[in-house]
């Protein structure tokens, strides 16, 4: 048997923590699996003196993460503080420089500075693993950078955030409004410190842009990202779309199209009687399309002590037993820099507006769409007792751009009395 | 750049031809993931004139197997034959004693010699692969092996066996008596040249038999494998199912239990809403629970070119890249042999029957059941018009020996107008 693998953790919060207690629960297991031992040498975290429930006093504790990244005596430099500045990013370079593999599950380091850092991973000769960083749980990154290997990647596609999926469907079953859920889901922790990152799509687009890079071998381009997050979602649309077959997800797409390459996370409709449509509370799924394979779904938990630890460790064991891969699937210096597509490419929309109820105004809207050379697959006014009537309308494909055209069209019709909600419905 | 990694295909059929196409279509992309030129040097199949819409006069023609299997101008043996004996057991023989790596989608092989094989593979310090013997292009082998490598497994579970879900969704949905549908497949060319193995459940038991042994370390062992096909399954009991909340799906199931491994493969009730209960057609589905990750679903294709041919090339990839992990996850001298558990855990069961259609039919029945220790979940009687009633019950959970002590006893009953039908309900 060879001799331990030896890691320093910087970041003992709920992820380190797990990851610390497979370490000590599994040795054997462990041991068995990668044909050497595993062993903890030193950690780093804010306080020392936290009750975690562990045994820590074995391990050599170091103040300064950087410090802990480069010492002499470990192999593997385990991230698990976050943030893409900061100590983490000055770790995870120091580590690299010093010659050490790293484990990290910082989904904004790697979208922001991924490139920059696999290439100065790959010149060092080490590598930079991130399983925890996309989907929690859900061995993603190893399934497309390996699993699915031999295919070209059409399409890339998931639920990625727990909690905006959780706030979704509480509103769904329990006819909440987002106010009232979102202050729910805060009471229950589920919210990132700033609520921005989960609710406006900001770690959902993080995670996709990770995985088009793997998927299209293009360098992570996050700002070539359109994001829209759920904080524009009622409960009429959640009601409404339901009314139509469908869900409310914030699903993060990335596509080839004739454009270039598209990458947006926004909140779409789905059937709900398709998987993604039938995704519960925090779960995640993320669902990836290749040009052998067809479609392959992947369903787990996106977050949580356990599902977290379990892709880091995952990533430690193939470190332990020599398993090296380019850090995006192929080296960092031959990843391109993709076209971004100028344009979503063409969907059907959700519609949903308020008309004055008189003659002929639905009429108009109607002959607004046809103009616009939108046309429409179903349409229902909802009998009412205020003075306004809501219509919702489920357009064949379009573009964004004649819908957008359309939509301000109908402003000038004088019958809308509300302005329209228009959300994607995306093919699953 | 490393020299190419050369193969030998043995098999050109459905997925023989695929794997030849996709390194033909993909030769740029395979070089830029794998560092390394992937080449095709010879070939093996039956018959060299058949028209495969494939260009293959670049590569040697051989007509043995077993030779080609060994030749010096080769790495890689793919053994793309089929069946656990003969001429594709003798060829992956030859090829791990002459230090060839073997990539191989066949799982009568894996599941009837696979650790004689994983051991002769590893004494030789070669790669025993075998992502496309279970659930075709979804891959499994290496989310199991790798990807939850930091979990103890408890369970893993699925539909496997596309052909009898095939059937089963196509009698739900039509309304179809078995031996109908059954005439369809086989006039689609689904079934196996002998269909016991698909619709007997031995397909599905060999694919449940190779991931036990990843899952829980132990030894590969088909033959402690409690199998049932889906020939008894009938079109009433489909219907019956439905009217009560479920599906009949084709399992495998294999679990630790208090009283050893239990493998099984049977039809199961699962509820109509779960993701298993709502696969349909040829879709597979595996479910992975570990102790740190909870519950993974995969969902995809589990047989076609494709896909299959996708997985195959997932192990050629990992070959050029160099990883190498252990055939079943770890040394194969270590896996241990599993106490197969003597009985299936207890669960809930669904029961038709029909009764006799007279006074306290019924009561003797419940009685029955009471006195076997069985509480009663659900019962439901229909109407009708011929002289004999149609029962449904479900129960609450109950051991498999106190089932067939119930069954025995209502035949004693008198009042019993068909033998029950006893089908376990599987928590998903």
């Amino acid at each position: 048997m060879s001799r331990p693998l030896r890691l320093g953790i910087a970041g003992l919060g709920t992820v380190g923590a797990g990851v610390v207690r497979i370490v000590q629960r599994h040795a054997a297991l462990l041991s068995a699996r990668i044909g050497r031992e595993v062993t903890i040498r030193a950690v780093s975290a804010r306080s020392q003196d936290k009750d975690r429930g562990l045994r820590i006093g074995d391990y050599d504790w170091v103040e300064d993460p950087v410090a802990l990244a480069i010492r002499d005596d470990i192999d593997v430099f385990v991230e698990l503080i976050g943030g893409a500045e900061g100590v983490a990013r000055a770790a995870v370079e120091a580590a690299i420089r010093a010659g050490k593999d790293v484990v990290t599950a910082n989904k904004a380091l790697l979208a922001t500075h991924g490139q920059a850092l696999a290439e100065a991973a790959e010149a060092e000769g080490v590598c930079l693993r991130f399983e925890a960083a996309v989907a929690g749980g859900i061995p993603v990154i190893k399934v497309l950078t390996e699993g699915l290997a031999g295919n070209e990647i059409n399409r890339v596609m998931g639920v990625m955030n727990g909690t905006c999926n959780f706030i979704l469907t509480r509103m769904q079953d329990a006819g909440l409004d987002y106010r009232t859920v979102f202050a729910e889901a805060e009471a229950l922790g589920f919210l990132e410190a700033d609520p921005t990152l989960d609710v406006g799509g900001i770690d959902a687009g993080h995670k996709l842009a990770i995985l088009a890079a793997i998927a299209f071998g293009t360098r992570v381009d996050f700002g070539a990202m359109e994001i829209e997050g759920i904080e524009r979602i009622t409960i009429e649309d959640i009601q409404q779309a339901a009314d139509m077959g469908y869900r409310i997800k914030l699903l993060g797409v990335a596509q080839k199209t004739g454009r270039g390459l598209e990458t947006r996370t926004s909140p779409c409709l789905v059937p709900m009687d398709s998987a993604l449509g039938q995704l519960e509370n925090a779960t995640n799924m993320v669902v990836l399309e290749g040009d052998a394979v067809g479609q392959i779904a992947l369903r787990g938990a996106g977050a949580g002590e356990g599902p977290t630890a379990s892709a880091v460790m995952s990533d430690i064991v193939d470190i332990g037993r020599g398993i090296r891969v380019p850090t995006f699937g192929k080296p960092a210096v031959e990843l391109t820099h993709a076209r971004a597509a100028n344009a979503s490419s063409p969907a059907s929309y959700y519609l949903r507006m308020a008309l004055e109820d008189r003659p002929g105004a639905l009429a108009k809207i109607a002959a607004v769409l046809g103009d616009s050379g939108i046309s429409i697959d179903r349409m229902r006014q909802y009998g009412h007792t205020d003075p306004t009537a809501p219509v919702l309308i489920v357009t064949h494909k379009a573009t964004k751009t004649a819908l957008d055209q359309a939509i301000a069209a109908m402003a000038s019709t004088g019958v809308l009395a509300s302005e329209p909600v228009a959300i994607r419905i995306e093919e699953t």
